[in-house]
C-alpha cells in the first residue's frame, strides 16, 4: 500500500467497529467501511460550512460515481480505527476524495480513492463544480479529468433478484452507494464470503436506481490458484446501473 | 410510558446517532435502535465475565423471542443518546431484559422489554438457563413464566417475498432479530413509512430463518382515524417465523 502525503485539508474520526458493522465471522462488511468512512467526509464538510444544508441551499446534492478500495485487511469487530480523509483535487465536473483507515497500531489496512459529483436537485443531472463550494477544502483545482482503472465487462454470468427497499434509499431518494457494496457481494454466497477476502474493489456507478426498482445483480467468477477476480453488473431493465471488479484472496493466506 | 425502576445492575452506554442508522428522513430505523440496543447489553454480559466467548465455552448461544417496544419518539440524525439496560428476571427458561433509550436532555424516548432464551449450539434447541449464568447480574429469580401480551393474527394481507442474505445472518447462523424489522416494515411501502411512526411494537419470533430461505413477509392494516395497527406474519413455506402487531400514528400528530 503506499504511502498517505496530504496537499488539502485532512480530517480525522475515530471510530470503534461494532458487533452490527460485521458479517457473521466478526469482520466489518464492505458496506458498513464505506458508509463510516461516508461520515468523515460528511464531518467534514459540516465543519467548513459546506455541510449538507449548505449544498441543499443551492439547489445541489453530492452523488458518488467511482470508488478504488485497497484493502491490506478489512477491520474486526471492537477494534479501535481511524478514518482520515482528503479532499485531494477537482476539476469542472468531479472531485476527487481519499480515504484512510487505520488500526490502533497506526497501521494502514484501507485505502479509498472516490469520486463524488454534484447533482441538480430538480433536473437529477450533473451540476459544474464552483470554486465556492471547494475553496474551504484547501483542494487543487485541475483542468483534465482523471480516469480510473477500467472495469472488464461480465461475459456469461450467474444472478440474483434485487429489489430496492425503502430502508435502501437515501436523502438523494436513490440507492444509497454504500448499499451497492451488499448487492454486489451477497450474489457469491456463504460459502464464498468465508472462503475468500476482497483485496481490491472497483466500483463504477453509471445510472441512479431509485425506490422499487427490481434489478438484476449479476456476476461471474475467473479463478487461478487462490487468485480470484470477479466482474459484476447490476442492471435495472437491461440499463447498467453499476459496474465492478472486485479481487479476491484465501482467507488462509492472509498472515 | 412508566417510570423506570430497577431490580438487576444497570449498564449505561452512550451512542451518537449516525446518517447511516437512519432512513432517508434522518429518523433512525427500528432495525438499527435495537441493534444498538443489543449492542448494549453484550458490553454488560462482557464487563460481567459473561460475553459471548463464556457462553460459547458451554456449548450455548442466546437467542430473542420476543419484544415489546414502546416509542415517545424515535431518535434523529446526529442525537446524543444513552441506551440503559438490565436484566430484570429470569426462570427456568427465560431471561427478561429490559432496555430504555433516553435523549440529551434525558427524556424517556425509548423503551425495550424483550424475553431472552439460551440455545444449545449442536441440537439447535431451547437449554434451561443455570443461575451460574445469571448470578452477575443481580437478576431476580421467578418460578413463573411471564406471558408478553398476545400479538393479533393476519386475516387478509398483501405479502412480499424476502430471501436472507448472507450480510441477514448471525453468529447463531440464523437471520439477526435486529433485521426482521426491515423485512416487518419493507413491504408498508415508502408512502405508509414517510406518513407514519411507530408508537408501539409487539414481536415474537416463533422459529429461526436459516441462510438462503425463501420467505413471505405478509400484513395486514387496520385503519380508525389517524391511528393505524399493521398485523405482520413472516413465514417460510407456509410456517410461521415471526409474528408482528404494531400501532402507528401520522407523523403530523407527533409534537
Amino acid at each position: 500500500m503506499k504511502e498517505v502525503e496530504n496537499m488539502g485539508l485532512v480530517y480525522e474520526m475515530p471510530h470503534e467497529v461494532s458487533y452490527y458493522e460485521c458479517d457473521l465471522t466478526g469482520t466489518m462488511t464492505v458496506s458498513m467501511l464505506v458508509a463510516v468512512a461516508i461520515k468523515s467526509s460528511e464531518q467534514q464538510s459540516a465543519l467548513l460550512n459546506r455541510g449538507t444544508d449548505y449544498i441543499h441551499s443551492i439547489g445541489l446534492n453530492w452523488i458518488i460515481t467511482d470508488y478504488l478500495i485497497s484493502l491490506e485487511r478489512l477491520p474486526r469487530v471492537g477494534e479501535s480505527l481511524v478514518f482520515k480523509t482528503e479532499a485531494k483535487s477537482y476539476n469542472r465536473f468531479f472531485c476527487y476524495r481519499s480515504f484512510w483507515v487505520f488500526d490502533q497500531e497506526g497501521q494502514l489496512l484501507v485505502e479509498i480513492e472516490s469520486v463524488f459529483a454534484l447533482m441538480n436537485q430538480t433536473t437529477r443531472k450533473l451540476a459544474r463544480v464552483q470554486d465556492e463550494i471547494i475553496v474551504p477544502y484547501e483542494t487543487e483545482k485541475q483542468t483534465t479529468i482523471k480516469r480510473m482503472e477500467s472495469i472488464l465487462p461480465v461475459e456469461e454470468g450467474e444472478s440474483m433478484l434485487v429489489t430496492s427497499q425503502f430502508y435502501d434509499i437515501d436523502e438523494n431518494k436513490h440507492v444509497n452507494n454504500a448499499v451497492y457494496f451488499q448487492w454486489l457481494f451477497s450474489p457469491l454466497g456463504f460459502d464464498f464470503l468465508t472462503t475468500f477476502i476482497p483485496t481490491k474493489i472497483r466500483v463504477r456507478f453509471e445510472k441512479e436506481i431509485l425506490y422499487g426498482s427490481q434489478s438484476q445483480s449479476v456476476f461471474e467468477k475467473k479463478e487461478e490458484d487462490n487468485h480470484v477476480t470477479t466482474l459484476h453488473e447490476i442492471s435495472v431493465k437491461d440499463e447498467i446501473c453499476c459496474r465492478a471488479q472486485i479481487e479476491w484472496k484465501k482467507i488462509e493466506t492472509l498472515d
